[in-house]
């Protein structure tokens, strides 16, 4: 017995849910799991379904694709092939060490298959767990040129996902597109507030009573693609600048995480600049 | 066009969902949104379906218990009627005066038909609503003579749901029996923590750094029935036992809103001192 | 034995609390609970100071004038006076209503002398707690006039503050500078995102995964002012913009309701654009 | 200039605040941050000065000594010592995981000065961090046996504290004496509910919406001891008693580093069964 997500994204229709859970019986496959959801405003329908049994890949999506409607994606994915990460960082070790911890640990089940830095600050950290650590610095190089050695080194690991995980560069459209829709950032703001540069600096300065963090893909506009999660914790005016930034990590860890989390047991679609997620 | 909700309840088995969402397709219903839960333990099966279409119930429901296991329970209620609710308190106004007020800005959709009260106190709120207010005091009374009173009332509103709105009197077995599976209570406490009298005197004393609420319905063994739904807020050391209760009405008011609005949207099921509740 | 809060803020100084309390002891007041703030950036100091005793207000001050710093600004608050105020609505009811409820229960101890609204609707709900409600339509009038008409009905309420109950009408400079510090405000988004109209419908396009609330201080910058109290609830990609509304309300109460509890109590001071609120 | 926590723990009187601030005025010391509780009930008053200056602590203790009521108890700690801790830990490795990054990186500020561990699973993790790890396991050994070789090696490293970081044996009483009031433990439950062995799989009976995590000192009566910090997540009907756990190692190992973070920086006191929590 196999477990494989089926991924299903196409244009709204009558008895969808109908003929694609049809065939999955038809195959003998159990359903563990069935979520769906419909963006009327777009006429879009998304469905995940947890799948359990036998599988013929190959008769199995000939006649989803036969039932689903002009338009439609879907996917098929293993749940046994660990998924590949790249990890790119800057000087701040807690999202790092967070996701390295969750690794060693199984909680997260995913193969971290290099992490690049701009700076040499958490090599050793990463060392610790046995995985390749590159220092790729940006000094004295424009940033194309910068990215393309970063680029020829995440494309030596073909991961599946690139992690920025506090990874203090703006990235060019050419490397964002070069990555598209696999690219995750966490923002140490909950957005669209505080958008750009020093968050916790623009918090303190207008009083907030709360700080958050934002884990998003990234697309070209800075800080602007689709949230996959966010959250917050209350301050008071008590906090600086620094100590917020201080009392955020925890926060930040977190919701990259559990951001994580969710992308790797595909719960996330990416809809537009929007991401429909099945919790 | 109506809206109605499918509520199916039974032995799980294969192809479920394909059965049930084929019938619906059959009979050019819309599935809205639809959630379902396999207890694999208890080897059950949950569905909820909010369905849009022109409906032949007799026939519907024909097909449908005709491609259901035996032990299956289904209903199909339809969102137009609004139900009726029986409120029962004492003497504290916050839950009472939530529903109240939601029920007023239609925020909870239902019909309040009468509050019980076993002292007069807040008969003029009640009244403010022009909802009718029924003291039955439980002086010089035994229990059972009591509640024959209290009952002989609730049965001329003929009631969906008995919601106890900080009703601080304890239910006898028969009462309950009566309104099986139909009395909500909100208890002030994050159940199993603190059952039965004075939860946050035994709070205070204990120490503890949150406090709770919890809705429930009501089964024989007090505070040991079906959780709807639960929530906590953060206190501290300088908290009295009755600060504690002042920032709890809060937090009891909204679980117990909260709890209803689920009841009410039929998105609860019970199942045996647990509940599935689809959000 | 009387009780009365001193709220004392002025350029931070050396021993400031040992010369406060000092004279409190020299007075006999007993100190129930003390909370102080140095903003060390600004070089400025905050005291807030729950007092028991039997009180000479003249001779008091007077001592604490001699020992506090020029610039200093200190009030001494009897606890005793109920705070009056003056609601200003449109046509929601859900902020008016629970703040019309936990007057009425006694869990914000204040008077509502009046309620303004720029329509009728919200009429019969605020007449049902023997409250004067007025209208006073905007159609039909300039904004200058219009005000004109309020700020007379206000005056003659002499409130200690103008609450903003979802009155969704930007006021001009010259109402807010006659009320300077004295009107609270509840926006329907954590600010700073979402400043303006229709902070759902922006946040739906934008696809967050929270929403939230933020009392404050309104000044002459639309949602710009000092923030008094923000919350967030979590919602996911299902929520339109409407039912982002429904679900907003609890938590626009819930916040706008703290904010009160919190500014009536004398916990919160107005620090230029900022507030520092001692819970 | 040198910065210090002095800690008063004293029977109230009139004028504690005024005598202590005027004698760290008068000795030239600078209050970073003051905060002060009563407990009117017991009539104990609690403060905890935050102070900056230069420091002649026999003089500073001997003015203080003259001032103080019988009974009463002060510190004054040096902020610049590491405290030191040791770890106790099982097989689960999150808590300890996350307390090991968190010194790494300096967000926690003290010294790991060993682990030890009944079983060997955690050896190689902390290891990574050049800590030393030691393996005393109690197959075949009586609990006093046991304790004693455990207690033999804590003392070689004198720590300030005792992390149990999901140790999962019960201590004896004499332990827990040898030990008292530095003992620190996390326990997978908001307490008091689900005391004792298999939280989560009591949750999952129970059918609970909320579960959380409790840290205690450790006292004689298994998890009745002082609660220094509590939270909760939300979960629902679909949660087994497994992916509870999993969900909750997050909460788990939140409370735990916050708890210790308090502990660390002298914002706890414990007092009687309770804590009193500056924070």
């Amino acid at each position: 017995m196999e477990k494989k997500i089926l991924l299903t994204d196409c244009p709204d229709d009558k008895g969808l849910i109908a003929k694609i859970t049809n065939i999955c019986y038809k195959h003998q496959l159990n359903i563990i799991k069935n979520d769906e959801f419909v963006d009327r405003e777009q006429g879009r329908f998304f469905m995940r379904t947890a799948l359990e049994g036998i599988f013929n890949d190959a008769t199995f999506l000939e006649d989803l694709d036969m039932a689903l409607p002009q338009g439609a994606e879907r996917r098929l994915i293993s749940t046994e092939r660990k998924k590949r990460l790249v990890l790119m960082v800057t000087r701040e070790p807690h999202c790092l060490g967070d996701i390295l911890m969750k690794c060693y640990s199984g909680a997260l089940d995913v193969e971290i298959t290099a992490v690049i830095g701009n700076h040499p600050d958490l090599a050793s950290l990463v060392q610790k767990f046995d995985i390749p650590f590159h220092c790729v610095p940006a000094e004295g190089m424009d940033r194309v040129a910068h990215e393309q050695q970063v680029a020829a080194l995440v494309d030596e690991y073909n991961p599946d996902y690139l992690v920025l995980a506090k990874y203090m560069r703006v990235l060019t459209s050419d490397f964002v597109a070069r990555y598209s829709g696999r690219i995750i950032n966490i923002h140490h703001s909950f957005l669209p507030a505080f958008i750009g540069a020093k968050p916790y600096q623009q918090a303190y300065e207008r009083g907030v009573k709360i700080i958050g963090a934002t884990a998003h893909f990234v697309t070209d506009d800075l800080d602007e693609g689709p949230i996959i999660e966010q959250d917050v914790i209350h301050i008071d005016h008590a906090y600086s600048a620094e100590s917020m930034a201080d009392a955020g990590r925890d926060v930040e860890k977190q919701v990259l995480s559990r951001a994580l989390q969710l992308v790797l047991q595909e719960q996330v679609f990416i809809h537009g600049n929007k991401t429909v997620v099945f919790k």
